[in-house]
């Protein structure tokens, strides 16, 4: 055991990419939580939670994803030890649609692994962070988990096994990723959903996929655009997201190539081609919110950024 | 008007591509329609019916897939030109799930349109063999049409406006293509579908599709076969085709990647690495078959196939 002390880094996420509900997600740039972690010599597990909404999550571990996920681990591999020291820095707001829960799992996860002189590959250690969603939300999925650790475009294909797939995008695909500042439950995004689909939706929305995945391979942007047309979950949650409609038609104005609901919202994203493009997408989005009396922040993300990683460690 | 006489071919179709209902499409080398055809100085076209399956169709324009894709053509550029002599060699069977409906249109399409000086491309073809659909079937579908008409393997994203998507696939990616000697009606196989699909069904079907894509691009094999699980129809429809479980087992046990139904069936289709290998899965296929009582017609191609062509004219 080299390391005594690390501090790991996971970013933010952009799940379900609009048409990908439920099996897509890509990692954000320069947001997302970060974990300070020692092994500690008491078997209890403590955090200590700091940053902008560090007051908003438990400190109890065993309610805490980040908590949730390292028992996870050390359950799995039978390990003596279960006492952590694990300091908390809580950056990405909570219910947002940008991955919160997950970007603690995935950094504590991160560092537990090297602490441990990694066990696991990166991949491995998704399992333990969906534990900390099922915490968070009541159900394992890893849409936000995967990307976050892994980095990048994903796509779950299946959880029995579980079964990822990382995509390389074109490189000047970029994301304006904005985070209103209003409220949406979770449980409210879910409970809008309909619970059967009709037969000629399904095929519509399987079509786009298709189109929306070739036009990745082939950095197509026009496919990319007319492609990211969602018919699950866009037309029922953006009527939860004040100001949603606003925010999409100042993105596509400015020149983004399509405009879509981050996770279940209410965050949203707009892809781009470069990153200028992103940029002036993520302030016309701003300005619109603003205008209609809607605070928000804004990430403006490449669509390969990288995923969780040890920012430092000591020994 | 430089050619008097024409002879054209428009090759059969794997439609569906197991998962991908009603939007994927592929070509088959070496089955399909023959269409001679001729102007004619009178007002009315007339249609000599040959071939193995000649006396299955209509001989009046009007019912006949041929005689209505060219029809629905003349009329779109306002011709004076009404009267056609074609002549249809009706070599593929009818609801066999191969396209049969949709190679006599292509083939008939591409003869008429080289006729009056190649007006149209290929792909501005498509509308007018969607006509010969609907007197088909009921319903002015694409995905064989499309694929007959182009070749290779196409996405069918959209109808309004039509979006048609074509795929270059892996070079060694080749079908075994067997039609039993069933019959299945296509208002049977319509019917057992569930209207509405429940919304886990949905991203399973979509996190499928998205990875079969990826699958072609990258030419990983592997995930191509895994990916190739189909929830919508096969569980449905395999019950109505005999035999259907032992082919498919014959197939995966040669070695095939994987094997669903091609179109509304009874027609199976096996994805295999390389010719040889689905050379092997259709002879397997077959004496599964064969030995519950089935006989049945096989056919081997690259999933590249090339698309309806003009096989001879004349002065």
């Amino acid at each position: 055991m080299k390391e005594v002390c690390v501090r790991a880094f996971a970013p933010a996420t952009v799940a379900n990419v609009g048409l990908g509900f439920d099996f897509m997600g890509f990692a954000v740039e320069g947001a997302g939580d970060r974990v300070e972690m020692r092994l500690s010599r008491n078997e209890k597990t403590t955090i200590r939670l700091e940053g902008k909404y560090g007051h908003m999550v438990p400190g109890d571990p065993s309610g805490n994803t980040a908590g949730v996920a390292c028992m996870a681990l050390l359950t799995a591999i039978g390990s003596e030890q279960t006492g952590l020291d694990i300091r908390l820095e809580k950056n990405l707001p909570l219910g947002s649609g940008m991955g919160s829960s997950a970007s603690s799992s995935a950094a504590a996860l991160i560092a537990l692994n090297r602490l441990l002189d990694d066990p696991f590959t990166v991949e491995e250690l998704i399992p333990f962070a969906m534990e900390g969603e099922r915490t968070a939300c009541g159900t394992a999925h890893a849409d936000n988990v995967a990307p976050s650790l892994m980095g990048g475009f994903v796509i779950i294909r299946g959880y029995d096994p579980l079964d990822i797939i990382k995509l390389r995008c074109p490189d000047d695909l970029f994301c304006a990723l904005i985070h209103p500042h209003v409220e949406l439950k979770t449980s409210d995004s879910r409970r809008v959903l309909r619970k059967d689909v009709p037969l000629a939706d399904v095929t519509r929305q399987c079509a786009n996929v298709a189109s929306f995945i070739t036009g990745l391979f082939r950095g197509d942007f026009d496919l990319i655009g007319r492609s990211m047309h969602d018919i699950l979950a866009e037309p029922k949650r953006q009527q939860l997201i004040p100001g949603y409609e606003l925010a999409r038609e100042a993105a596509i104005s400015s020149g983004a190539i399509s405009c879509s609901i981050s996770g279940s919202g209410p965050s949203l994203f707009a892809l781009c081609k470069g990153k200028d493009s992103a940029v002036r997408a993520a302030s016309s989005m701003q300005n619109a919110l603003h205008q209609a009396g809607i605070g928000s922040d804004m990430h403006v993300t490449s669509v390969n950024a990288p995923g969780a990683r040890i920012e430092h460690s000591c020994q």
